[in-house]
């Protein structure tokens, strides 16, 4: 039905760049439109002739639909190569696996650096603000237009977490089950401050021109940098970073400077150094701004359970880890207690892990057998 | 014996800038010398004959001289005026309380901002690096000018807490009591972490400099502000940032932008802004490196015990709180335990609160009742 400059290739591994037509803007819950719309997605695996067997893979702040394989940018694998494979709990021999990039992301789907059709130059600060629901909404387009009424599961960690809630909440008739990791219901006031502090460090930046960057050929990388390093924290624990770094030092003795004289201090600045290869500000800015607007219950009277009240039918997957701070497990417990309030099914597993809220792509076994155990619970449930 | 600016008043109220003489300098653990040094102090109350009731207050990493009497820079109550007061745990009339602005700051004492005597110009970077063993020994000075030989008490919490365990491990001859308010014996991965994203955001500010801004004509304020606002968080609790701001908005809707929507954005914004009106950006990388350098055992052998092993005359108060992640608890107690296998008396209580590190100099009852009860019965044991 629309144009895609790739179709689903006939092997294990497919994707591309699905082309909205300009009669298929992306409504947008601010009121406004976006068009034309673009959503790069990846699938591993393929669809069976039932088509019962598809995933989505919903992605976090900086990922991408390079879920699990070879991340072209970076060089790197995949960022849920330790759950999409061959023997992993998502394995492309059983399940047809679809992983988009966001709107707004900076990894193909339309974002702030697409080109502005009113004006022949990047969007920069003219792109709408999106959100949760947007995101979700892009992807629906997508599965549609891939053919797919029925999603077997929508999967994902952190915001990926809130992606899988709201595609309960807003298309419970379209999935099978639903694994949400790490997540929350709504952003906190200290997850948006943490935000703010980012977004800040960004707009300080001489180089980021009130957003116009692109156009000036600038990229404010000291400011983003700075954004992806406090964020950095936040995702790991207190004891993971003293476990990986405690006080050690980059070199015998101390500089008596401010070169980088503890080893935390040499990663944290990698992370920012290399995050900005990889990453555009203005994705950032938009991406952070959908997670801080993101309050399910909200929008839906105040009651989160008034969110999940027609997915009675899906089958909820919900788990933490416990030594998270960022999105802890009392927000993953008021998921599973709307959940309940709500009569939908729904298992909840905190995981025992020190490694923080990024245990949900590092290969932590706990997680590997939980997914495992309820991928084949339900694929079984599915006939699959 | 040396030359004062101005001598400590009759009155109430006194302090002023001490000037050490060129043949006094300021021997530094990274073995340079700061000459001439002078330390900015402020004073409430008169030293009674013997000279057994003078109280040293220690700040903490933004902190100054003006604990217990109205900022002139800022127009704002002393950060220690519910301690430091009459009728409050240190009243002026029963003590002869000083306060000291550290070395490295920028309230008066010498720091990256005084002249370099080499250059005429500001030290900025050719400020040497200091620490919190240099802070203690510019303090141990002045109190010697002022011709005390015992401290009833030194006291301060965060940084300043640090500060009173450095003077228990240096100068244990010269103190009878040491309150040790919200600290830690070291800065963990994390601790370092965070103070690594506030330099690297003033260093990427190119207002900067270099650190020779001041001679410039400029100031960093945009990095100092992101400095600011990404340490803050890390002085309130979650819940503490809950209560206070929740989701609240600013207006009535969101405004669908990068405006300041959420009012924990409002207040974190102002919070890096009012700032950098009182505090200067070379100051907070050298203190933040003063911290982080902070590594009390490591002095002593790898082992916090001998530090205070001859401290067994001094009276410790060691005071936690049970919401503070900066410092947490358990770090107090790690300093409770080495005071007590070092043979020390100590007594330690945790106190109940959600308001995070900051409750230090917030009003906090149980804080105040328990400073308190210590200091009567330390005056006790002093008669006075």
């Amino acid at each position: 039905m629309d144009a895609s400059t790739e179709t689903v290739a006939g092997g294990e591994t497919g994707g591309g760049t699905w082309k909205f037509p300009a009669n298929k803007p992306l409504r947008l819950e601010s009121g406004a439109t976006l068009s034309p719309l673009e959503v790069a997605y990846k699938t591993y695996g393929r669809l069976n002739e039932a088509k019962t067997n598809a995933v989505l893979i919903c992605h976090a702040l900086t990922g991408d639909q390079h879920a699990g394989s070879v991340n072209p940018v970076t060089g790197r694998p995949g960022w849920w190569d330790s759950v999409i494979g061959p023997g992993l709990p998502l394995d492309p021999e059983r399940y047809f696996i679809i992983a988009t990039n966001v709107v707004g992301g900076c990894m193909g789907s339309t974002g702030p650096a697409s080109t502005n059709p009113k004006t022949g130059q990047p969007y920069g600060l003219a792109f709408p603000v999106i959100t949760i629901a947007d995101m979700v909404r892009a992807q629906a387009m997508l599965i549609e237009a891939l053919g797919i009424d029925t999603l077997f599961a929508v999967v994902g960690g952190s915001m990926g977490g809130m992606q899988v809630l709201q595609w309960a909440a807003d298309y419970p008739q379209k999935l099978f089950s639903a694994v949400c990791v790490a997540a929350a219901p709504r952003h906190s006031a200290q997850n948006i401050a943490f935000h703010e502090v980012g977004r800040q460090a960004i707009m300080a930046d001489p180089d980021w021109r009130g957003g116009a960057y692109e156009s000036q050929g600038v990229r404010p990388e000291k400011g983003l940098a700075v954004a992806r390093m406090a964020a950095h924290i936040t995702y790991l624990s207190e004891p993971a970073l003293q476990r990986k770094f405690g006080r050690e030092l980059q070199r015998d003795g101390l500089s008596w400077g401010f070169d980088a004289d503890f080893q935390v201090e040499s990663y944290l600045r990698h992370q920012g150094t290399s995050f900005v290869d990889r990453f555009d500000a203005n994705s950032y800015l938009y991406i952070t701004r959908a997670l801080d607007y993101f309050d399910l219950a909200a929008q839906h009277g105040g009651v989160l359970a008034q969110a999940f009240q027609t997915a009675r039918a899906v089958r909820f997957c919900v788990l933490s880890f416990s030594s998270d701070w960022l999105y802890p497990t009392a927000e993953s417990r008021d998921i599973v207690r709307a959940l309940n309030a709500a009569g939908c099914r729904a298992s909840f597993a905190e995981i025992e892990t020190d490694k923080g809220h990024d245990a949900f792509f590092l290969d932590e076994p706990q997680l590997d057998a939980t997914l495992r155990g309820f991928f084949a619970s339900t694929a079984q449930a599915r006939g699959l």
